[in-house]
């Protein structure tokens, strides 16, 4: 029988901690990132390219996987492990984000919520039960509790909401019986402190093993996710892991691992990657670019990923403009190095006891792209929630 | 100083040949098949990918990089094997095929060829100069004379097409100063086996390392193409390597093998890649096929690839149909060693002198797809010949 998830805090420099959450498929040193691998594949990437580069967890999305190709194919094939071929620690969401952000016509009620798939118009319905099921099926380390992801300023539609994410992680808790996987419940509350604090409350007196900060990155401001995050991280136990969902870019990492945040999980590294834009502790410079038409340096000085010590500036300019899938492959493989490398050095900041100093520095160097980039990742969940029934 | 081209014949297996060609950049054991990587970049493969499946040689398009990026910065960054991070071999072709095949209102005239490019529309003109000199600033270790690439039907055309051909053959010879890169000469003469003896001997009189069969595989049958290579093998010096362009489909790889070709190049591997379509010993199987959606075996038993080694059927059929970028790349990954490993099979059957052996098995178990299959890949170009003007 696999072993229990356990959590050791090894140290923690103001609020900052450096800590160690074990699985059945090895340790995940915290504060860490998880690349997103939706459809139990990080886009581009394979499970050695994960290994080279040091990931300790990757994230798959139930919501995806239910759809396409069912739980129950991946469950006889063996489980997502299996399936994908990936050793390592796995974290599945829920699938409530996504049914609220891509699924259409969806219609909550007290028992779960009813909606339309966004691949070909099909209707299904999520309750706490069935999600509890899928992701048991699925069989990663780490499963999430279904959850309301609202609107996080409409503080009255944020009041049900919040008592409905209440009521369907209990009724997870009760439906969820694999010992070798861990589920990690959602505070919620948008961006109103007393909800937030009620939310903590009420779901740390649950005692899950883990708890994610759901709702955030979704549309306010960054002050306004700052702010949530000050409120919530000491809400929670300290003998626990806090998992910031769906964040993020770099500077919001750093910001958040200062506020006792230990795990991070986005999109945005294989999706910039995509579109060209590479990470650098400068910033993100566009691979487009015609300056880079001629620059045989790498993408980043002294950066130890694949693409760095192989390829020039120029050469994936040139791929990038000529459309080469490589292009975005070799992206791919530095922007998710780049987020492993900068979660090492927080690692070893927090454990030296110079986060402080860290953070200033990097935050120096780090020029943040405009203040709407955070918002592009999810502008079609946003859009999605004003348009709500 | 790089060491000169050379070219041993191991062992001769009736017309079949076992041969080693050495160029500047490690030896090429003949029977062999060259991937192509027209932009630099053998579509979603890296360098340590190709090294892994066992290439020894890689094609690049010089009409390609002649537009993008350019000859002379590629040059400038060192060279083709600087510039793609790869070490081993590499062949170009001279760009007539592409300016036949891609370009925009061509005109040959005696001197060479005026066209307009396929991506900007921009003006253009080859002429056997033109093309030695962006070849040698490419700096393969094999560069293609200047063609010109004719329907193979036509006659009386083909007639003054060879006699431009010849004429550049001479041009491109004269023109040609760089040691350290072998330059290959072109037979033409579409399907007529006087035309093909007359360029045999003409460009057999003016002693290049090696010797090219261009014209085929564009839209004449299977039997013309090898009748016309029993005709033009036996006319080529035995102490230069035979190179069939362009071709190809396994089982034209072993047709012409056995009448003496010793190498290959050919888009059709990775292109059905990312199609779908991936190759095995008893033919091509579709990946989308809704008969692999529970399939847990490799795509093909006991092969030796990263993709076979690691995931299954019902896996790779679930990354094609959700359009997962890593599906495209994983196919390729064994249609490439599918071609690499065929040609380390035909090898060791010649050596062993079994090859008559091999092939009757080969051709037994292989199913060949429709005979239009072989047509596809040339589809555009045959249709640019129609519509000469």
């Amino acid at each position: 029988m696999h072993l229990p998830c356990t959590f050791i805090v090894h140290q923690q420099d103001r609020l900052a901690r450096h800590s160690t959450f074990t699985t059945p498929h090895g340790p995940i040193e915290m504060p860490a990132f998880a690349p997103v691998g939706t459809l139990a594949n990080v886009k581009t990437l394979e499970p050695r390219d994960l290994d080279e580069i040091g990931c300790q967890l990757i994230l798959a999305n139930t919501y995806h996987l239910y759809l396409r190709p069912g739980h129950r194919l991946i469950e006889q094939l063996g489980g997502l492990h299996q399936f994908m071929g990936w050793r390592g620690p796995i974290l599945t969401d829920s699938g409530g984000f996504q049914v609220f952000s891509l699924a259409h016509q969806r219609k909550v009620d007290k028992d779960g919520v009813t909606f339309r798939s966004h691949i070909d118009g099909s209707l299904h319905r999520f309750t706490p039960e069935l999600v509890m099921e899928i992701e048991q099926a699925l069989g990663p380390d780490i499963a999430m509790v279904l959850d309301e992801c609202a609107e996080p300023h409409d503080r009255h539609y944020l009041d049900a909401a919040l008592e409905r994410t209440h009521r369907w992680a209990e009724r997870c808790k009760a439906a969820h019986t694999r010992a070798d996987q861990a589920l990690f419940a959602i505070v919620q509350g948008g961006v109103f402190p007393e909800l937030r604090l009620e939310s903590a409350a009420f779901l740390s007196e649950l005692d899950f093993p883990g708890y994610a900060i759901g709702g955030l990155a979704v549309g306010e401001t960054k002050a306004q996710m700052y702010a949530t995050l000050d409120v919530t991280c000491p809400a929670l136990p300290t003998d626990k892991p806090r998992y910031l969902m769906g964040v993020g870019a770099p500077e919001d990492i750093v910001h958040a691992v200062a506020r006792g945040v230990d795990l991070f999980d986005c999109v945005l590294p294989t999706r910039l990657a995509r579109n060209g834009a590479l990470l650098t502790p400068a910033g993100r410079i566009n691979m487009r670019s015609a300056q880079f038409a001629e620059d045989i340096r790498p993408v980043q000085e002294g950066c130890a990923c694949y693409t760095c010590r192989t390829f020039s500036r120029a050469y994936l300019r040139h791929l990038y403009k000529a459309g080469e899938i490589s292009a975005l492959r070799l992206g791919t493989i530095h922007n998710v190095f780049f987020m492993s490398e900068l979660m090492r050095q927080i690692r070893t900041a927090i454990a030296n006891g110079r986060f402080d100093e860290f953070q200033a520095v990097f935050l120096d160097h780090y020029r943040i792209s405009d203040q709407t980039a955070r918002h592009e990742q999810r502008a079609r969940y946003v859009s999605a929630l004003r348009s709500r029934p």
